[in-house]
């Protein structure tokens, strides 16, 4: 990398804990494509203070993280529909003054769904009642599935979310079963729960796919049950890959390919 | 230069038309240095908002510059002598939050009157009106310099500086001469009056010392007719590099030698 200039385009996240994968991505793809861009994150105790920055100081682009994805709503100019459908901002980019939101969680799973062919007339059971879920169910409406239920152990926010897109709750995935199975839960993420599968092998024969969103371990103990059971699996290192490259693109301009997309989020994994 | 990373400490200048020699001078010396920082410059159309985004991302430090050096005054929690003396700002430190204000060219010609062991004494004739004349006539006051003559082409602006410090105004160097001579026009310096001297042979012949605060080029004509003439010289390149140094020290807490900012200097200076 080069010694930085004042031409630049910076390019920064908010979060109230952030880690170092957004910044390492980032430069890493600026540093490739030789894009005169430098990337870095940032965390604040006055997001409206940190939004008025992005305007006065010209900044292009700014990755939005818990817990800052609803409060930066009535801060920006705009909301696309990926934003405005979900009330969560994970992306904004500054169009000459003008912020524009958006919520490339939301994009990245609607796009999933599409490259992966998924059949809208699917039943489908999604866990979990979190910010992300509330992103991953909104996708499935916005693609046309119309079965669909909404698992989650807290019964007041997984009804609350089901019944915001006409979609049922339940206690757990119907006896019946269902063909894709969408995980949103920590279940499986390193830490407490990597060992818990968060659908029961049963419900795993019984389905066709298999979506895990956890990114941490990009192999979850439900995405080796679903290989193990010749099933499609898509992973949440998949959305993870996705949602960022489409942030670069909107921040740069410049698209990349699948490869330099993958080359990326090796390195940003990576310690340091 | 490695990839960035979250953790590194952001600086920054903010001025009406940035130039590269800040950007490049403090991310040469943090990469020889090894230091976790980077710098870059800014503009802005809202200065209120910027330093409200200093706040807010907790960016360290930021250098002010034309057409800001007063405006930031209301907008910073405290303000140093070096900076309340001539009511401007070019330097802002984050202090946890509380933004401190000084001026580092007072202070780098403050340290250069000392440095170069200029007598109290002598008598001075300080040429030019505008800010940086503001700070080299407070300097001299502040060493202690009684017989200072302040010359200036704009009698108005002339009169008000050399008031404000109970020295006198002149529409030129007094007949007698003076012992030492300071340049704060930009007489010499790079563009339309790069051949013209700023006091007279006769002026020179008759001066102890030679003060030019041009800094480009380094070797002004009033700088080589002191040099001819054999008269202790102070260059504006001296005043550049130290108030630069000024500002690195406080930013990151490291000393920097002799050596090591007269090469960030000649690096800021190059192209591109």
């Amino acid at each position: 990398m080069p010694i930085l200039n004042k031409d630049m385009t910076l390019c920064i996240s908010l979060a109230g804990r952030p880690s170092n994968i957004g910044t390492r991505f980032h430069n890493f793809l600026y540093d490739e494509l030789g894009l005169n861009f430098i990337y870095k994150a940032f965390t604040t105790d006055d997001i409206a203070g940190a939004i008025g920055g992005i305007r006065a100081l010209g900044i292009r682009g700014c990755s939005v993280s818990m817990p800052f994805k609803e409060a930066v709503i009535p801060l920006v100019d705009e909301m696309e529909e990926s934003a405005s459908a979900i009330e969560s901002v994970n992306t904004i980019v500054n169009e000459s003054g003008r912020l524009v939101a958006s919520n490339t969680d939301y994009e990245a799973v609607a796009a999933l769904i599409d490259s992966h062919a998924l059949d809208t007339s699917a039943s489908v059971a999604i866990r979990g009642s979190g910010g992300m879920a509330k992103a991953v169910v909104a996708a499935f409406r916005g693609a046309g599935f119309d079965d669909v239920t909404v698992v989650a152990r807290n019964a007041a926010a997984g009804a609350a979310l089901a019944d915001r897109c006409g979609y049922q709750f339940a206690a757990d995935v119907p006896t019946s079963g269902a063909s894709v199975l969408v995980n949103v839960t920590p279940l499986g993420m390193h830490g407490a729960d990597e060992d818990a599968l968060s659908f029961t092998p049963t419900q795993i024969a019984a389905a066709d796919v298999v979506f895990d969103v956890v990114a941490f371990p990009s192999e979850t103990p439900l995405i080796r049950a679903g290989r193990d059971a010749d099933k499609r699996v898509i992973t949440g290192a998949e959305v993870i890959a996705l949602q960022a490259a489409r942030q670069f693109e909107r921040y740069t301009g410049v698209a990349v390919s699948a490869d330099q997309v993958q080359r990326a989020s090796e390195f940003s994994r990576a310690t340091p």
